[in-house]
């Protein structure tokens, strides 16, 4: 069961929680449009699914409504942003504003980040360079849900990977993905219909392979991408070190089995070795390699040509990156967002506890 | 069948069969160098196996040893190369050299490629910056043996990945993957051996999975990291792309089904959208965000860590990227380096058609 949600009815509601966890206006709006774009764009097990977790983070004092974030340390094309603990939603385009500003100056830009929680989806800090002509680059660590090859103990998150092309006359190239086999939120679904998982989505406490979507509360973990050793799993674990240590590492978050957890019922990991959770970005200037009007062209022939690669099937034609979400943004601008049942009920109990309407 | 040769015997002759091809000294030893890091560090499909391929390609006019590889466009911190058709080999030190003076005078390089060929390994490009206290990363764009998800058409090379991270007291991490779910190499062991492919890392003609070794003989293709939708095929089929969008497009190379084959017989695609293959190189400074005592102190620690977690099985424990490499390195610098019978065979060939003695 769905409803549909006008855009604006979920924005004024959005943005009205975040007021009343404190935030001040202008990043209340910015945190609400943020967590919208995965509602917009089909992710929507990182839209508005997740506001009542970010009130429950808020109500333990994991998340700072009124975070002062700052630049703690620069060079001309790299800087290491502290987000005070505050929301994600708020300190990653704070982060993604000085990664473009540093390609402004000198060609290119990238900003570690510390002490950030949360922030939605990956690929709308990517898109931010996209009308300025630069490449965007996003990536987040996320708490231990990932067991590497050969291991029996969760050790990283989904942590995904978002990269943003802009092209001429063609829509951009925007990939965003999970670093697993598969994202957390299609488990979610199996889960709620108490489906089995395909085999290499998950594995149970002793490492073996799983089809229990609710292997993770007991003790399972979710593969990397590759799924087992013979189909490089060790790659989809390389991938997701790579986002830990550029986001974790890098900045002085925590990585690795440390980095704290989104639901706020689950206690804090001990003897952390950073500051929250860390988010790595980039932006490129598409003319500090050439003109800007070569690599348009050629990016659009780049697109056209897999666009019209030949199909397996004429039922699928071949996708290039961000179409299918740029399919559902279009639609839902039209009419309006689903919402199931689940997370509707979610919302209005939300609304009741801080005496907001929806 | 195999036999040991010393580090010193294939360097010596892969050296001079460089020089026979006309490179200059310096650079025939720069050339040698770096195809044998392949062989040192156990990746046998990459290092003298393929000396005699480059020969070819230079005998077909492919290859320009007397190249003059240099800077075409530059910011503070990005630029691009023109390879000048010369060696891969020679034309990514070069461009990673520069990346390495950008991030020393700014935090951070990135250099993308035009008009290279195969340059060997990745990874050895990305460990240029560890002595000098930074994070390396290296992607070079191949051939189209690849179709993307819902393709029955090569789309894309195998486009490997590689970063190399610092440590304190521990040996750094060094990841260096192909994004396919099969490395080429590992396909060519099996073809050698007549046995079949697990399923996943091929598919025939039609898009079909298949078991055959041989399949891309006959109009198969390699598959993405993920192998099939279910796995996320998709993800491996945006990993290789960004790949090919870095390396070719930002680079003015070829990108896609345009970039030049390896093997010399095969006939370079047609209407060409740009010159050569293409790579892309980064180094960031560590101390660039940050000081590198805390950044080298929280490396050991991660890897310590992953190193440590609790393994599925007694027998194999977790592996943290880079340590499989750097054992045999360590291995084969004390036995020296075991060449395949085939291998040895057109070795001796090519010493035989250049009056060499191996």
């Amino acid at each position: 069961m769905e409803k549909i949600f006008s855009y604006q009815q979920l924005f004024y509601f959005t943005k009205s929680v975040f007021l009343k966890m404190g935030c001040r206006e202008r990043e209340a709006d910015i945190a609400a449009k943020n967590l919208l774009v995965a509602d917009m764009r089909g992710i929507d097990s990182h839209g508005v699914a997740r506001l009542s977790g970010y009130v429950r983070l808020w109500e333990v004092g994991r998340i700072n409504a009124k975070a002062d974030i700052r630049v703690i340390h620069e060079t001309p094309s790299t800087a290491v942003v502290d987000g005070d603990a505050g929301l994600g939603l708020v300190v990653a385009p704070f982060a993604m504003n000085i990664a473009i500003k540093k390609a402004n100056e000198v060609g290119s830009g990238w900003v570690s980040v510390q002490n950030s929680n949360h922030f939605g989806i990956a690929g709308q800090y990517a898109m931010m360079g996209l009308d300025k002509d630069m490449i965007g680059i996003a990536m987040t660590n996320a708490s231990a849900l990932v067991a590497p090859t050969f291991s029996k103990e969760k050790m990283l998150g989904t942590n995904p990977i978002a990269v943003a092309v802009p092209a001429g006359e063609q829509p951009p190239f925007v990939a965003d993905f999970a670093t697993t086999t598969a994202a957390n939120g299609k488990l979610e679904i199996l889960q709620r219909k108490n489906q089995p998982v395909p085999t290499g989505w998950v594995q149970n406490k002793d490492g073996d392979s799983s089809y229990d979507a609710h292997e993770l509360k007991n003790g399972g973990a979710l593969l990397p991408l590759g799924s087992d050793r013979e189909h490089s799993s060790h790659k989809g674990y390389m991938l997701g070190s790579i986002v830990d240590i550029f986001s974790g590492v890098l900045s002085g978050a925590n990585f690795g089995p440390w980095v704290p957890p989104f639901p706020a019922y689950v206690p804090m990991p001990e003897n952390l070795p950073g500051k929250g959770i860390g988010h790595f970005f980039g932006a490129m200037r598409i003319d500090a390699f050439g003109t800007a009007a070569d690599f348009k062209k050629n990016m659009d022939q780049w697109i056209n040509r897999f666009r019209n690669a030949q199909s397996i099937s004429e039922k699928q034609p071949v996708l290039v990156p961000g179409d299918p979400e740029r399919l559902i943004e279009e639609e839902r601008s039209q009419k309006g967002i689903p919402i199931i049942e689940e997370v509707e009920t979610d919302l209005r109990n939300l609304a009741k506890k801080l005496s907001l309407s929806l």
